[in-house]
Protein backbone atom coordinates (compact mmCIF):
# COMPACT_ATOMS: atom_id res chain seq x y z
CA UNK A 1 0.00 0.00 0.00
CA UNK A 2 2.78 2.41 0.88
CA UNK A 3 4.26 2.13 -2.58
CA UNK A 4 0.88 2.70 -4.17
CA UNK A 5 0.34 6.03 -2.39
CA UNK A 6 3.91 7.13 -3.06
CA UNK A 7 3.42 6.36 -6.75
CA UNK A 8 0.17 8.31 -6.74
CA UNK A 9 1.75 11.33 -5.08
CA UNK A 10 4.65 11.18 -7.52
CA UNK A 11 2.29 11.03 -10.49
CA UNK A 12 0.30 14.06 -9.32
CA UNK A 13 3.49 15.90 -8.42
CA UNK A 14 4.81 15.40 -11.97
CA UNK A 15 1.53 16.53 -13.52
CA UNK A 16 1.36 19.55 -11.21
CA UNK A 17 4.91 20.64 -12.00
CA UNK A 18 4.31 20.28 -15.73
CA UNK A 19 1.27 22.59 -15.49
CA UNK A 20 2.98 25.02 -13.11
CA UNK A 21 5.66 25.50 -15.73
CA UNK A 22 2.96 26.48 -18.24
CA UNK A 23 1.11 28.74 -15.79
CA UNK A 24 4.14 30.66 -14.49
CA UNK A 25 5.44 33.57 -16.59
CA UNK A 26 8.63 32.65 -18.53
CA UNK A 27 11.80 33.89 -16.83
CA UNK A 28 12.92 35.45 -20.14
CA UNK A 29 10.02 37.92 -19.88
CA UNK A 30 10.37 41.26 -18.11
CA UNK A 31 10.58 41.60 -15.07
CA UNK A 32 13.07 38.73 -15.43
CA UNK A 33 14.49 38.64 -11.91
CA UNK A 34 11.02 38.52 -10.35
CA UNK A 35 9.89 35.76 -12.71
CA UNK A 36 13.08 33.85 -11.89
CA UNK A 37 12.45 34.27 -8.16
CA UNK A 38 8.87 33.00 -8.51
CA UNK A 39 10.12 29.92 -10.35
CA UNK A 40 12.98 29.42 -7.90
CA UNK A 41 10.59 29.11 -4.95
CA UNK A 42 7.97 27.14 -6.87
CA UNK A 43 10.47 24.54 -8.07
CA UNK A 44 12.41 24.24 -4.79
CA UNK A 45 10.84 20.85 -4.11
CA UNK A 46 8.01 19.82 -1.83
CA UNK A 47 5.55 16.96 -1.79
CA UNK A 48 2.83 18.88 -3.71
CA UNK A 49 0.40 17.52 -1.13
CA UNK A 50 -2.29 20.19 -1.67
CA UNK A 51 -2.50 19.56 -5.43
CA UNK A 52 -2.66 15.82 -4.70
CA UNK A 53 -5.58 16.36 -2.32
CA UNK A 54 -7.45 18.52 -4.83
CA UNK A 55 -6.85 15.97 -7.57
CA UNK A 56 -7.87 13.03 -5.37
CA UNK A 57 -11.16 14.76 -4.43
CA UNK A 58 -11.75 15.60 -8.09
CA UNK A 59 -11.29 11.93 -9.01
CA UNK A 60 -13.42 10.59 -6.16
CA UNK A 61 -16.34 12.69 -7.43
CA UNK A 62 -15.79 11.71 -11.06
CA UNK A 63 -14.56 15.11 -12.23
CA UNK A 64 -13.81 15.57 -15.92
CA UNK A 65 -11.77 18.01 -17.98
CA UNK A 66 -8.60 20.00 -17.43
CA UNK A 67 -9.80 22.81 -15.12
CA UNK A 68 -8.56 20.93 -12.08
CA UNK A 69 -5.01 21.86 -13.11
CA UNK A 70 -5.76 25.56 -12.59
CA UNK A 71 -6.49 24.59 -9.00
CA UNK A 72 -3.42 22.36 -8.56
CA UNK A 73 -1.08 25.11 -9.82
CA UNK A 74 -2.89 27.76 -7.80
CA UNK A 75 -2.78 25.74 -4.56
CA UNK A 76 0.96 25.28 -4.87
CA UNK A 77 1.32 29.02 -5.59
CA UNK A 78 -0.72 30.01 -2.54
CA UNK A 79 1.29 27.61 -0.38
CA UNK A 80 4.61 28.91 -1.74
CA UNK A 81 3.48 32.54 -1.29
CA UNK A 82 2.85 31.79 2.39
CA UNK A 83 6.22 30.05 2.83
CA UNK A 84 8.13 32.94 1.20
CA UNK A 85 6.49 35.51 3.46
CA UNK A 86 6.75 33.29 6.59
CA UNK A 87 10.49 32.89 6.02
CA UNK A 88 11.13 36.67 5.91
CA UNK A 89 13.44 38.19 8.55
CA UNK A 90 10.48 40.03 10.14
CA UNK A 91 8.58 36.73 10.55
CA UNK A 92 10.27 33.35 11.14
CA UNK A 93 13.63 34.55 9.77
CA UNK A 94 14.56 31.24 8.15
CA UNK A 95 17.64 30.93 5.94
CA UNK A 96 16.89 27.48 4.55
CA UNK A 97 13.82 25.71 3.28
CA UNK A 98 13.91 22.20 1.80
CA UNK A 99 17.71 22.37 1.98
CA UNK A 100 17.94 25.47 -0.24
CA UNK A 101 18.40 29.16 0.62
CA UNK A 102 15.04 30.86 1.22
CA UNK A 103 13.86 33.46 -1.33
CA UNK A 104 15.16 36.51 0.55
CA UNK A 105 18.57 34.83 0.97
CA UNK A 106 18.80 33.73 -2.65
CA UNK A 107 17.52 37.10 -3.97
CA UNK A 108 16.71 39.93 -1.55
CA UNK A 109 13.86 40.92 0.74
CA UNK A 110 12.06 43.20 -1.72
CA UNK A 111 12.11 40.48 -4.38
CA UNK A 112 10.90 37.94 -1.83
CA UNK A 113 7.94 40.08 -0.71
CA UNK A 114 6.96 40.89 -4.29
CA UNK A 115 7.40 37.36 -5.62
CA UNK A 116 5.09 36.13 -2.85
CA UNK A 117 2.56 38.81 -3.76
CA UNK A 118 2.81 37.95 -7.44
CA UNK A 119 2.25 34.22 -6.80
CA UNK A 120 -0.84 34.98 -4.71
CA UNK A 121 -2.27 37.24 -7.44
CA UNK A 122 -1.51 34.80 -10.26
CA UNK A 123 -3.08 31.97 -8.25
CA UNK A 124 -6.35 33.91 -7.93
CA UNK A 125 -6.27 34.51 -11.68
CA UNK A 126 -5.93 30.75 -12.28
CA UNK A 127 -8.76 29.94 -9.88
CA UNK A 128 -10.99 32.40 -11.76
CA UNK A 129 -10.27 30.49 -14.97
CA UNK A 130 -12.35 27.60 -13.60
CA UNK A 131 -15.32 29.92 -14.11
CA UNK A 132 -16.71 28.91 -10.67
CA UNK A 133 -16.88 31.95 -8.34
CA UNK A 134 -17.44 29.62 -5.34
CA UNK A 135 -13.90 28.31 -5.82
CA UNK A 136 -12.51 31.81 -5.22
CA UNK A 137 -14.65 32.15 -2.11
CA UNK A 138 -13.44 28.79 -0.76
CA UNK A 139 -9.79 29.65 -1.20
CA UNK A 140 -10.04 33.27 -0.04
CA UNK A 141 -11.67 32.18 3.23
CA UNK A 142 -9.01 29.54 3.77
CA UNK A 143 -6.22 32.07 3.20
CA UNK A 144 -7.54 35.19 4.93
CA UNK A 145 -7.69 36.37 8.53
CA UNK A 146 -10.03 33.48 9.42
CA UNK A 147 -7.55 31.15 7.76
CA UNK A 148 -3.86 30.94 6.96
CA UNK A 149 -2.95 34.61 7.55
CA UNK A 150 -4.90 34.63 10.83
CA UNK A 151 -3.01 31.52 11.98
CA UNK A 152 0.34 32.99 11.03
CA UNK A 153 -0.15 36.23 12.99
CA UNK A 154 -1.36 34.44 16.12
CA UNK A 155 1.54 32.00 15.78
CA UNK A 156 3.98 34.94 15.76
CA UNK A 157 2.18 36.74 18.57
CA UNK A 158 2.24 33.59 20.72
CA UNK A 159 6.00 33.01 20.45
CA UNK A 160 7.65 32.77 23.85
CA UNK A 161 4.29 33.01 25.64
CA UNK A 162 2.47 30.31 27.59
CA UNK A 163 -0.59 29.38 25.56
CA UNK A 164 -3.27 26.78 26.13
CA UNK A 165 -4.21 23.85 23.94
CA UNK A 166 -7.17 25.75 22.49
CA UNK A 167 -4.89 28.45 21.13
CA UNK A 168 -2.55 25.84 19.62
CA UNK A 169 -5.52 24.12 18.01
CA UNK A 170 -6.68 27.50 16.67
CA UNK A 171 -3.24 28.25 15.21
CA UNK A 172 -2.96 24.78 13.68
CA UNK A 173 -6.39 24.84 12.14
CA UNK A 174 -6.01 28.32 10.71
CA UNK A 175 -2.37 28.13 9.67
CA UNK A 176 -2.32 24.67 8.10
CA UNK A 177 -5.58 22.74 8.15
CA UNK A 178 -7.71 25.45 6.49
CA UNK A 179 -5.73 25.32 3.21
CA UNK A 180 -5.57 21.51 3.24
CA UNK A 181 -9.35 21.38 3.76
CA UNK A 182 -9.85 23.97 0.98
CA UNK A 183 -7.73 21.90 -1.42
CA UNK A 184 -10.17 19.01 -1.11
CA UNK A 185 -13.20 21.29 -1.34
CA UNK A 186 -11.81 22.92 -4.51
CA UNK A 187 -11.34 19.52 -6.15
CA UNK A 188 -14.91 18.59 -5.22
CA UNK A 189 -16.30 21.94 -6.46
CA UNK A 190 -14.54 21.61 -9.80
CA UNK A 191 -15.89 18.05 -10.11
CA UNK A 192 -19.36 19.58 -9.46
CA UNK A 193 -20.00 17.33 -6.46
CA UNK A 194 -23.29 17.90 -4.56
CA UNK A 195 -23.06 20.07 -1.43
CA UNK A 196 -23.57 17.15 1.00
CA UNK A 197 -20.53 15.42 -0.50
CA UNK A 198 -18.49 18.64 -0.37
CA UNK A 199 -19.37 18.94 3.33
CA UNK A 200 -18.27 15.35 3.97
CA UNK A 201 -14.89 15.77 2.30
CA UNK A 202 -14.40 19.05 4.16
CA UNK A 203 -14.79 17.15 7.47
CA UNK A 204 -12.16 14.67 6.36
CA UNK A 205 -9.91 17.55 5.26
CA UNK A 206 -10.13 19.35 8.57
CA UNK A 207 -8.99 16.26 10.48
CA UNK A 208 -6.13 15.28 8.19
CA UNK A 209 -5.08 18.96 8.12
CA UNK A 210 -4.85 19.06 11.91
CA UNK A 211 -3.11 15.67 11.95
CA UNK A 212 -0.61 16.99 9.41
CA UNK A 213 0.40 19.89 11.64
CA UNK A 214 0.60 17.77 14.81
CA UNK A 215 2.91 15.38 12.93
CA UNK A 216 4.96 18.36 11.69
CA UNK A 217 5.44 19.52 15.28
CA UNK A 218 6.60 16.03 16.32
CA UNK A 219 8.97 15.77 13.34
CA UNK A 220 10.51 19.11 14.30
CA UNK A 221 11.63 17.44 17.53
CA UNK A 222 12.38 13.88 16.42
CA UNK A 223 14.13 14.52 13.10
CA UNK A 224 17.58 15.78 12.20
CA UNK A 225 18.11 19.03 10.28
CA UNK A 226 19.27 16.94 7.31
CA UNK A 227 16.06 14.91 7.25
CA UNK A 228 13.89 18.04 7.44
CA UNK A 229 15.83 20.23 5.00
CA UNK A 230 15.34 23.05 7.51
CA UNK A 231 16.49 23.64 11.07
CA UNK A 232 15.26 20.85 13.36
CA UNK A 233 14.25 21.89 16.86
CA UNK A 234 13.49 25.41 15.64
CA UNK A 235 10.02 25.42 17.23
CA UNK A 236 11.52 24.88 20.68
CA UNK A 237 14.30 27.40 20.04
CA UNK A 238 11.68 30.04 19.21
CA UNK A 239 9.31 29.14 22.02
CA UNK A 240 6.62 28.20 19.50
CA UNK A 241 3.32 26.90 20.78
CA UNK A 242 3.06 23.27 19.61
CA UNK A 243 1.23 20.09 20.59
CA UNK A 244 4.36 18.37 21.96
CA UNK A 245 5.26 21.45 24.02
CA UNK A 246 1.90 21.21 25.79
CA UNK A 247 1.03 17.50 25.69
CA UNK A 248 4.41 15.82 25.27
CA UNK A 249 5.48 13.59 22.38
CA UNK A 250 3.57 10.41 23.20
CA UNK A 251 0.24 12.12 23.82
CA UNK A 252 0.71 14.15 20.61
CA UNK A 253 1.21 10.96 18.61
CA UNK A 254 -2.01 9.66 20.11
CA UNK A 255 -3.81 12.86 19.02
CA UNK A 256 -2.49 12.41 15.48
CA UNK A 257 -3.77 8.83 15.38
CA UNK A 258 -7.17 9.89 16.73
CA UNK A 259 -7.48 12.58 14.07
CA UNK A 260 -6.55 9.99 11.45
CA UNK A 261 -9.30 7.66 12.67
CA UNK A 262 -11.85 10.48 12.72
CA UNK A 263 -10.90 11.41 9.15
CA UNK A 264 -11.39 7.82 8.02
CA UNK A 265 -14.81 7.76 9.70
CA UNK A 266 -15.95 10.86 7.73
CA UNK A 267 -15.21 9.00 4.51
CA UNK A 268 -18.19 6.75 5.22
CA UNK A 269 -20.44 9.64 4.17
CA UNK A 270 -18.82 9.79 0.75
CA UNK A 271 -20.25 7.72 -2.08
CA UNK A 272 -17.42 6.72 -4.38
CA UNK A 273 -14.08 4.94 -4.13
CA UNK A 274 -12.24 6.59 -1.25
CA UNK A 275 -9.23 4.21 -1.20
CA UNK A 276 -6.78 6.93 -2.15
CA UNK A 277 -8.11 9.30 0.54
CA UNK A 278 -7.63 6.57 3.15
CA UNK A 279 -4.08 6.05 1.95
CA UNK A 280 -3.34 9.77 2.07
CA UNK A 281 -4.58 9.97 5.68
CA UNK A 282 -2.39 6.99 6.54
CA UNK A 283 0.58 8.54 4.73
CA UNK A 284 0.26 11.76 6.71
CA UNK A 285 0.33 9.99 10.06
CA UNK A 286 3.01 7.44 9.15
CA UNK A 287 5.49 10.16 8.23
CA UNK A 288 6.10 9.74 11.97
CA UNK A 289 7.84 6.41 11.75
CA UNK B 1 -17.18 72.74 -12.55
CA UNK B 2 -14.38 72.19 -10.06
CA UNK B 3 -16.85 72.09 -7.20
CA UNK B 4 -19.04 69.62 -9.03
CA UNK B 5 -16.24 67.07 -9.43
CA UNK B 6 -15.07 67.59 -5.85
CA UNK B 7 -18.62 66.97 -4.63
CA UNK B 8 -18.83 63.84 -6.79
CA UNK B 9 -15.53 62.50 -5.45
CA UNK B 10 -16.62 63.25 -1.91
CA UNK B 11 -19.94 61.47 -2.42
CA UNK B 12 -18.25 58.32 -3.79
CA UNK B 13 -15.59 58.49 -1.09
CA UNK B 14 -18.28 58.51 1.62
CA UNK B 15 -20.16 55.63 0.00
CA UNK B 16 -16.93 53.66 -0.45
CA UNK B 17 -15.88 54.13 3.18
CA UNK B 18 -19.30 53.11 4.44
CA UNK B 19 -19.09 49.84 2.46
CA UNK B 20 -15.43 49.26 3.37
CA UNK B 21 -16.46 49.33 7.01
CA UNK B 22 -18.98 46.56 6.31
CA UNK B 23 -16.57 44.49 4.21
CA UNK B 24 -13.59 44.64 6.60
CA UNK B 25 -13.55 42.19 9.53
CA UNK B 26 -14.48 43.89 12.85
CA UNK B 27 -11.44 44.77 14.96
CA UNK B 28 -13.06 43.04 17.96
CA UNK B 29 -12.70 39.70 16.16
CA UNK B 30 -9.61 37.53 16.50
CA UNK B 31 -6.88 38.20 15.26
CA UNK B 32 -7.63 41.67 16.67
CA UNK B 33 -4.31 43.39 16.08
CA UNK B 34 -4.26 42.33 12.42
CA UNK B 35 -7.84 43.48 11.88
CA UNK B 36 -6.97 46.78 13.55
CA UNK B 37 -3.93 47.18 11.32
CA UNK B 38 -6.01 46.52 8.19
CA UNK B 39 -8.51 49.17 9.26
CA UNK B 40 -5.75 51.60 10.25
CA UNK B 41 -4.28 51.57 6.75
CA UNK B 42 -7.65 51.49 4.98
CA UNK B 43 -8.96 54.50 6.90
CA UNK B 44 -5.76 56.56 6.79
CA UNK B 45 -7.30 58.90 4.21
CA UNK B 46 -6.85 59.13 0.48
CA UNK B 47 -8.96 60.42 -2.37
CA UNK B 48 -10.59 57.02 -3.12
CA UNK B 49 -9.90 57.76 -6.78
CA UNK B 50 -10.03 54.15 -7.98
CA UNK B 51 -13.48 53.52 -6.46
CA UNK B 52 -14.66 56.81 -8.01
CA UNK B 53 -13.43 55.69 -11.43
CA UNK B 54 -15.15 52.31 -11.13
CA UNK B 55 -18.36 53.95 -9.99
CA UNK B 56 -18.24 56.58 -12.74
CA UNK B 57 -17.78 53.89 -15.42
CA UNK B 58 -20.61 51.88 -13.87
CA UNK B 59 -22.89 54.93 -14.07
CA UNK B 60 -21.88 55.89 -17.62
CA UNK B 61 -22.95 52.43 -18.80
CA UNK B 62 -26.20 52.48 -16.83
CA UNK B 63 -25.19 49.85 -14.27
CA UNK B 64 -27.75 48.76 -11.69
CA UNK B 65 -27.63 47.05 -8.31
CA UNK B 66 -25.19 46.96 -5.42
CA UNK B 67 -22.43 44.70 -6.76
CA UNK B 68 -20.37 47.73 -7.77
CA UNK B 69 -19.59 48.26 -4.08
CA UNK B 70 -17.74 44.95 -3.91
CA UNK B 71 -15.47 46.44 -6.58
CA UNK B 72 -15.08 49.84 -4.90
CA UNK B 73 -14.06 48.24 -1.58
CA UNK B 74 -11.81 45.75 -3.32
CA UNK B 75 -10.03 48.42 -5.39
CA UNK B 76 -9.22 50.43 -2.30
CA UNK B 77 -7.99 47.24 -0.58
CA UNK B 78 -5.72 46.32 -3.50
CA UNK B 79 -4.37 49.88 -3.59
CA UNK B 80 -3.76 49.91 0.18
CA UNK B 81 -2.11 46.46 0.05
CA UNK B 82 0.36 47.84 -2.50
CA UNK B 83 1.07 50.97 -0.44
CA UNK B 84 1.70 48.97 2.76
CA UNK B 85 4.18 46.67 1.00
CA UNK B 86 5.82 49.54 -0.95
CA UNK B 87 6.43 51.44 2.29
CA UNK B 88 8.30 48.51 3.94
CA UNK B 89 11.95 49.03 4.95
CA UNK B 90 13.10 46.57 2.26
CA UNK B 91 11.28 48.60 -0.43
CA UNK B 92 10.79 52.39 -0.30
CA UNK B 93 11.35 52.52 3.48
CA UNK B 94 8.81 55.30 4.11
CA UNK B 95 7.90 56.34 7.66
CA UNK B 96 4.92 58.51 6.76
CA UNK B 97 2.01 58.22 4.37
CA UNK B 98 -0.78 60.81 4.19
CA UNK B 99 0.71 62.47 7.27
CA UNK B 100 0.42 59.33 9.43
CA UNK B 101 2.96 56.68 10.41
CA UNK B 102 3.10 53.88 7.83
CA UNK B 103 1.80 50.44 8.85
CA UNK B 104 5.18 48.98 9.84
CA UNK B 105 5.92 52.09 11.98
CA UNK B 106 2.51 52.09 13.65
CA UNK B 107 2.54 48.30 14.21
CA UNK B 108 5.55 46.22 13.13
CA UNK B 109 6.93 44.73 9.94
CA UNK B 110 5.33 41.29 10.32
CA UNK B 111 1.91 42.85 10.90
CA UNK B 112 2.44 45.16 7.93
CA UNK B 113 3.33 42.32 5.55
CA UNK B 114 0.42 40.17 6.75
CA UNK B 115 -2.15 42.98 6.76
CA UNK B 116 -1.20 43.75 3.14
CA UNK B 117 -1.57 40.06 2.27
CA UNK B 118 -4.92 39.87 4.07
CA UNK B 119 -6.28 42.93 2.24
CA UNK B 120 -5.27 41.47 -1.12
CA UNK B 121 -6.95 38.14 -0.32
CA UNK B 122 -10.12 39.75 1.01
CA UNK B 123 -10.31 41.99 -2.06
CA UNK B 124 -10.26 38.95 -4.37
CA UNK B 125 -13.04 37.43 -2.28
CA UNK B 126 -15.14 40.58 -2.75
CA UNK B 127 -14.50 40.65 -6.50
CA UNK B 128 -15.68 37.03 -6.71
CA UNK B 129 -18.95 38.07 -5.07
CA UNK B 130 -19.85 39.94 -8.28
CA UNK B 131 -20.19 36.47 -9.84
CA UNK B 132 -18.30 37.67 -12.95
CA UNK B 133 -15.05 35.67 -13.38
CA UNK B 134 -13.83 38.23 -15.99
CA UNK B 135 -13.63 40.82 -13.20
CA UNK B 136 -11.08 38.68 -11.38
CA UNK B 137 -9.08 38.28 -14.58
CA UNK B 138 -9.11 42.05 -15.18
CA UNK B 139 -7.85 42.86 -11.73
CA UNK B 140 -5.32 40.01 -11.49
CA UNK B 141 -3.68 41.09 -14.76
CA UNK B 142 -3.54 44.72 -13.57
CA UNK B 143 -1.90 43.69 -10.30
CA UNK B 144 0.50 40.94 -11.37
CA UNK B 145 3.95 40.88 -12.93
CA UNK B 146 2.57 42.50 -16.10
CA UNK B 147 0.98 45.15 -13.91
CA UNK B 148 1.48 46.77 -10.55
CA UNK B 149 3.94 44.27 -9.04
CA UNK B 150 5.98 44.30 -12.27
CA UNK B 151 6.13 48.11 -12.17
CA UNK B 152 7.18 48.12 -8.52
CA UNK B 153 10.10 45.71 -8.98
CA UNK B 154 11.44 47.56 -12.04
CA UNK B 155 11.03 50.84 -10.18
CA UNK B 156 13.18 49.49 -7.32
CA UNK B 157 15.72 47.94 -9.70
CA UNK B 158 16.06 51.24 -11.59
CA UNK B 159 16.83 53.38 -8.53
CA UNK B 160 20.09 55.28 -8.93
CA UNK B 161 20.51 54.07 -12.51
CA UNK B 162 20.26 56.08 -15.73
CA UNK B 163 17.13 54.90 -17.48
CA UNK B 164 15.49 56.00 -20.72
CA UNK B 165 12.02 57.43 -21.21
CA UNK B 166 10.70 54.06 -22.41
CA UNK B 167 11.60 52.43 -19.10
CA UNK B 168 9.97 55.27 -17.14
CA UNK B 169 6.85 54.92 -19.27
CA UNK B 170 6.91 51.15 -18.63
CA UNK B 171 7.22 51.67 -14.85
CA UNK B 172 4.46 54.29 -14.84
CA UNK B 173 2.07 52.24 -16.90
CA UNK B 174 2.61 49.07 -14.89
CA UNK B 175 2.90 50.61 -11.44
CA UNK B 176 0.04 53.10 -11.58
CA UNK B 177 -1.90 53.24 -14.83
CA UNK B 178 -2.74 49.52 -15.00
CA UNK B 179 -4.83 49.61 -11.81
CA UNK B 180 -6.50 52.91 -12.74
CA UNK B 181 -7.40 51.43 -16.13
CA UNK B 182 -8.67 48.25 -14.46
CA UNK B 183 -10.88 50.28 -12.10
CA UNK B 184 -12.79 51.69 -15.07
CA UNK B 185 -12.95 48.32 -16.81
CA UNK B 186 -14.34 46.70 -13.64
CA UNK B 187 -17.08 49.31 -13.40
CA UNK B 188 -17.96 48.73 -17.06
CA UNK B 189 -17.91 44.93 -16.66
CA UNK B 190 -20.20 45.06 -13.63
CA UNK B 191 -22.55 47.36 -15.60
CA UNK B 192 -22.48 44.68 -18.32
CA UNK B 193 -21.27 47.13 -20.98
CA UNK B 194 -20.55 45.69 -24.47
CA UNK B 195 -16.90 44.83 -25.22
CA UNK B 196 -16.42 47.76 -27.65
CA UNK B 197 -17.40 50.18 -24.88
CA UNK B 198 -15.14 48.43 -22.37
CA UNK B 199 -12.27 48.82 -24.84
CA UNK B 200 -13.01 52.53 -25.26
CA UNK B 201 -13.04 53.25 -21.55
CA UNK B 202 -9.86 51.22 -21.16
CA UNK B 203 -8.13 53.58 -23.64
CA UNK B 204 -9.29 56.56 -21.62
CA UNK B 205 -8.11 54.85 -18.42
CA UNK B 206 -4.64 54.16 -19.74
CA UNK B 207 -4.11 57.82 -20.61
CA UNK B 208 -5.46 59.31 -17.39
CA UNK B 209 -3.48 56.67 -15.47
CA UNK B 210 -0.25 57.75 -17.13
CA UNK B 211 -1.18 61.42 -16.66
CA UNK B 212 -1.81 60.74 -12.97
CA UNK B 213 1.69 59.38 -12.44
CA UNK B 214 3.39 62.18 -14.43
CA UNK B 215 1.53 64.71 -12.27
CA UNK B 216 2.58 62.77 -9.14
CA UNK B 217 6.21 63.04 -10.21
CA UNK B 218 5.85 66.80 -10.72
CA UNK B 219 4.08 67.26 -7.38
CA UNK B 220 6.92 65.43 -5.64
CA UNK B 221 9.19 68.27 -6.79
CA UNK B 222 6.89 71.29 -6.61
CA UNK B 223 5.04 70.63 -3.34
CA UNK B 224 6.05 70.88 0.27
CA UNK B 225 6.15 67.85 2.57
CA UNK B 226 3.14 69.29 4.40
CA UNK B 227 1.08 69.51 1.22
CA UNK B 228 1.94 65.93 0.22
CA UNK B 229 1.60 64.29 3.65
CA UNK B 230 4.79 62.39 2.81
CA UNK B 231 8.38 63.46 2.15
CA UNK B 232 8.56 65.89 -0.78
CA UNK B 233 11.57 65.55 -3.07
CA UNK B 234 11.94 61.89 -2.11
CA UNK B 235 12.07 60.74 -5.75
CA UNK B 236 15.18 62.85 -6.38
CA UNK B 237 16.75 61.82 -3.07
CA UNK B 238 16.36 58.15 -4.09
CA UNK B 239 17.48 58.63 -7.67
CA UNK B 240 14.06 57.46 -8.88
CA UNK B 241 13.39 57.41 -12.61
CA UNK B 242 10.68 60.01 -13.25
CA UNK B 243 9.40 62.14 -16.12
CA UNK B 244 10.81 65.40 -14.70
CA UNK B 245 14.23 63.80 -14.14
CA UNK B 246 14.42 62.97 -17.85
CA UNK B 247 12.33 65.69 -19.54
CA UNK B 248 12.38 68.53 -17.02
CA UNK B 249 9.33 70.08 -15.33
CA UNK B 250 7.91 72.13 -18.20
CA UNK B 251 8.07 69.35 -20.76
CA UNK B 252 6.55 66.93 -18.22
CA UNK B 253 3.60 69.28 -17.69
CA UNK B 254 3.13 69.32 -21.45
CA UNK B 255 3.10 65.50 -21.52
CA UNK B 256 0.43 65.47 -18.79
CA UNK B 257 -1.72 67.89 -20.80
CA UNK B 258 -1.28 65.82 -23.98
CA UNK B 259 -2.33 62.65 -22.16
CA UNK B 260 -5.35 64.52 -20.82
CA UNK B 261 -6.35 65.58 -24.35
CA UNK B 262 -5.87 62.05 -25.67
CA UNK B 263 -8.06 60.68 -22.88
CA UNK B 264 -10.81 63.18 -23.72
CA UNK B 265 -10.62 62.14 -27.37
CA UNK B 266 -11.19 58.45 -26.47
CA UNK B 267 -14.45 59.44 -24.79
CA UNK B 268 -15.90 60.18 -28.22
CA UNK B 269 -16.19 56.42 -28.75
CA UNK B 270 -18.39 56.06 -25.70
CA UNK B 271 -22.15 56.34 -26.03
CA UNK B 272 -23.53 57.83 -22.83
CA UNK B 273 -23.02 60.92 -20.71
CA UNK B 274 -19.27 61.19 -20.17
CA UNK B 275 -19.31 64.57 -18.39
CA UNK B 276 -18.00 63.12 -15.14
CA UNK B 277 -15.17 61.28 -16.90
CA UNK B 278 -14.11 64.56 -18.56
CA UNK B 279 -14.13 66.26 -15.20
CA UNK B 280 -12.07 63.50 -13.61
CA UNK B 281 -9.44 63.79 -16.35
CA UNK B 282 -9.37 67.54 -15.82
CA UNK B 283 -9.13 67.09 -12.04
CA UNK B 284 -6.14 64.77 -12.38
CA UNK B 285 -4.18 67.25 -14.48
CA UNK B 286 -5.18 70.38 -12.55
CA UNK B 287 -3.87 68.95 -9.28
CA UNK B 288 -0.79 70.64 -10.74
CA UNK B 289 -1.94 74.21 -10.13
Amino acid sequence: MDNQILDYLQKISNLTEEKMDLHLPPSENRPKRLHEAMRYSMFAGGKRLRPALAYAAFEVFGGEGEDIFYATSALEMFHTFSLIHDDLPCMDDDDFRRGKPTAHKQYDEATAVLSGDALCILAFELIARTGIPECTTTIAKALGTSGMIGGQIIDIESEGKTVDLDTVRFIHYYKTAALIEASLVLGAQIAKAPQSQIDAIQEYGKDIGLAFQVVDDILDIESTTEQLGKDAGSDIARGKATYPSILGIEKSKEVARELHDKAIDSLENISGDTTILKQIAHFIVTRLH
